[in-house]
């Protein structure tokens, strides 16, 4: 009988900010498929989970290649899918780490759908958020009330990011590391510098705060970093 | 020695999507603050956390009257807030729980001023979002790639709503339940209502799944209702 292949969500960082669900699957999982990009070593969502496996659970660290603006998938995607249907025809329970919330924004979407095509038996595991672990760090409420709220992803085209600031209460912004000094320069045009906290690696031992966009720029950034800003208000 | 004040993310309705720090902290607190409405009975988010408390916690009840528009805080707020402070003052660890996160959208943010304007020593536990919850359940990714994803509260103004529709990709509609029908309206016409699902009480017993917002007018709805709405493609 095929195993069942969940995608799980790791959450922010934090060891602890993992779901009970999520341990309880880790805890069985036969084999664990730990994402990575080809530049770095080691993964962070691993770090996260494995004081969760079991002793003799498999890690298998699959490579994906990140691609800007691909068609179809980039080359060894569709031969990870093909590795990990393997792994769930001679039965094994397979666990898929990724970091945060897997529906958001994350590499898991894109294996979600070349299983679900190979017909396999899916169960996807919510996580936290990076934005929800930094505003309860920092002690910043995202939005209330009538709050319009806009997640932008700091990689889309300038204009779809004006459009989706001037048209929001609260923005998150993410995936900030390679473009910063320009998000920086929109923010403080449209006057939500002063309104404006980035964290890098939130919850992780070299966490750090920016509570000065301004006075961050010209510095390289870490891949996890998220800037939340607030219109109208300072930052609390 | 004053105890500490925990605001706590409960998560979306699902014991087990809960995190394993929220367990540990209420399995130590002493006091566990349940918000409720003035209409119902009971609370869901007490509901969720039953089972992690330690058998002598001591549980209260506070009800939190909802008044949209408020200046200042409802009757009551300031008067939970002292009985809050009275509990901290005798050193007890106080656990205010709050469904999905406790930064977005919740009464807790207007309770964790108070208890900040009182000099709480206050941490913040993040949890998981309803809409997490929702994607994972019907397999549904909610922003991938360069999408713009807005959050938006079903009680906000109509030119708000129409604003936050048209410079998104992808869009969670929060509260939807007093105006279900007007909401509906509105992504018949932006030619979105093929592309939603609204989910009634993700996680709990009596979960609804309802894949045409078109059929579903007219009809009573919970308090707990989503929609995910994404432009461009069919659900999947």
């Amino acid at each position: 009988m095929c195993g069942n292949f969940y995608g799980i969500g790791v959450g922010p960082g934090d060891p602890e900010l993992i779901t009970v669900k999520a341990t309880r699957i880790l805890a069985a999982a036969d084999v664990v498929i730990a994402p990575k990009t080809e530049k770095k070593e080691g993964s962070v969502a691993l770090d996260i989970a494995k004081s969760y496996l079991k002793p003799d659970a498999r890690i298998v660290y699959q490579v994906f290649t990140m691609r800007k603006g691909f068609a179809d998938y980039p080359d060894g995607w569709e031969e990870n899918a093909r590795q990990i249907d393997e792994f769930l025809r001679e039965g094994n329970e397979v666990a898929f780490l990724t970091l945060g919330d897997p529906m958001l924004y994350s590499t898991y979407i894109y294996v979600y759908r070349l299983l679900k095509k190979r017909g396999a038996n899916i169960r996807t595991i919510p996580g936290v958020n990076s934005f929800a672990a930094i505003a309860a760090k920092v002690g910043v409420p995202i939005v209330e009330g009538d709050d319009v709220l806009s997640i932008i992803p700091a990689t889309a085209p300038k204009e779809k990011i004006d459009r989706a600031l001037d048209s929001a209460d609260s923005v998150v912004l993410m995936k900030v590391y390679h473009n910063f000094d320009e998000i920086a320069d929109i923010l403080e045009q449209k006057g939500l510098a002063d309104n404006s906290i980035m964290v890098s690696r939130c919850g992780l031992p070299d966490e750090e705060i920016i509570t000065s966009v301004k006075e961050r720029k010209n510095k390289p950034l870490n891949y996890l970093s998220t800037i939340l800003a607030r219109r109208g208000q300072k930052r609390e």
